[in-house]
């Protein structure tokens, strides 16, 4: 499943790797895409949207979308 | 010895974390404190500045001053 989430609050690599490593938490399988610059992250995964999008608020970052 | 620093492109706790890892990379005693808003890092070491000023441009950060 593709799930497109818009992450606020990414202001680098280390935070770029934060939020793969938050999602690969969540399901090792993941393909996630992430594009520091608009906030974009996609993630190939079987796991659910909210699941997914929690780690990633775990993490510290704000999902907007 | 107190070393004062102006480090230019961190950009959030990771990047903080990052730079005091570096320098305890040159020296494991180091005393690092780092305030993220104004890129003060200050260092209490016995290792020389040129030393400690290289591991944090090695880390991929400008050492201004």
């Amino acid at each position: 499943m593709q799930h497109q989430f818009t992450v606020k609050g990414m202001t680098c690599g280390h935070c770029e790797r934060a939020v793969v490593h938050a999602v690969r938490e969540v399901d090792t399988d993941a393909i996630v895409r992430v594009d520091l610059a608009s906030g974009q992250v996609s993630v190939d995964s079987e796991k659910s949207r909210d699941a997914i999008a929690n780690a990633i608020r775990e993490e510290g970052y704000e999902v907007a979308a």
